[in-house]
């Protein structure tokens, strides 16, 4: 679909996808830190694709579960129980890449 | 899913899961007048698990449709029409309701 | 600043006001459970305005401290520690109606 | 689902309805600027089913694909990258249509 | 302030700048329905300084007071009394362009 | 002003206080990146009181400005254009903050 997207010949959107890839790389920051900011405010902002785009990010990244449950904690906090569908559903994504992964070793 | 979030260890979690549990209890304000709160913010904020948790709750309680359409009135009026979509759905899981209760008579 | 708008001559602002008016009188629910729920969906959404507009009319209508708190105590819950900079105003201004009317009597 | 929710003798969520279909009616401004500040509106608001309304509005005035991506373009750029999923569900819908009216040719 | 920012050698943030500077020029889409469309989505997101800067913009270009208050309606129902705060000052600062430009002729 | 919520007796908020500032405290992230976080969520949520106590607590911890601005670009390019006036407000608090600093030393 992004093909689809990027073929449409609009400037503005192939630069903001652009900047999107961008912004997540190693920088000032580490990338793992990133994609937390990523994942929390994905949270915050309640859209499971982007929740689920950055958990497996950090994922990838091999990111711990303590730590993924602290991110987990402040954003359900600052967006308050509003975000606990969503919350429930990144534990369950989580859980299936947990499985995919151990299934494959 | 509760049980797997809250069998992660993370404090901060289960507190909010238990306060969120306790916010809802009869008090100064009664059950029935809070849940039309949970209900209506629920609206205004458009997440449709959480309508779907406090029309259950609503509908245990015995609110009555006269007084369930002037919360959706309030709430489409204050969200605007972006919350037609979540009306809509509201609407008809209430009639779920009502029929599952129907049948069981 | 109303007379202006409703002087511009657009018939869907006219009667959206009208029904802004109309939404919040006396019918199934009464006029303090509307305005709990005005409040709770102002603070959620974080419109100082609006919470002010909400805080007036409980107010007049003698809602008590126990039962405003827990409408504070539920609509933070569901937004999120977001909403505390909008509690704190809307707890100060509670307080200058409270001062407001004893130095009145 | 309409006739249900008008069937329930609310007034104000029956004029609030009514009030809907007016505002996107010819007037000083034409329809199909109207039906593209609902389409940007939407995105920015992160509704899918409101998306899909205008965009099928749009569809049927011939709105032309390059001026469909400046509206995207506008709306992924106020809106951010939150905006990205609900664009691409856009694009996959706008497709649909153009494919359905192809068939049909 | 935009100098200070973007004298921080960010990229993204440099090229974010950028990209919305490019978004509002003519295109296929004419200056004044960009700058609609900006108007709109920035008070359905309640957001006072963006809906100035576009009001600005719409001023300079000569947008008439009917065709205003129909954006201003679309915006007000999609996104619902929580806008009517913003629609005030929106009011207000539109009448502050008028009167300064009748002071200077 | 906290002084006066809290002493309103009210348990929930009580609690909720508490869960607040036992969330950013150090566990299995450190302080800076719950920090990051909190900033970050505050951006894209656009609450600039919010955003303000994150940065004084950012630069309390020795946050450097690069580290800062990449935060301040991914909180952009996820929450958009509407961003901007809040990002502003925030570089303009930090450079407060960093001459407060310079003038004490």
């Amino acid at each position: 679909m992004n093909d689809k997207i990027l073929g449409a010949d609009n400037k503005v959107i192939k630069r903001f996808f652009n900047l999107d890839t961008n912004a997540y790389q190693s920088g000032h920051l580490d990338v793992e830190t990133k994609e937390m900011i990523g994942l929390s405010c994905s949270m915050v902002l309640r859209c499971d694709d982007c929740i689920r785009y950055h958990l497996g990010k950090c994922f990838e990244l091999g990111l711990n579960r303590d730590k993924l449950f602290e991110v987990f904690s402040i954003a359900t906090l600052i967006g308050g129980s509003i975000v606990i569908p969503h919350l429930r559903r990144a534990v369950e994504y989580w859980e299936a890449l947990e499985e995919e992964k151990n299934g494959l070793q």
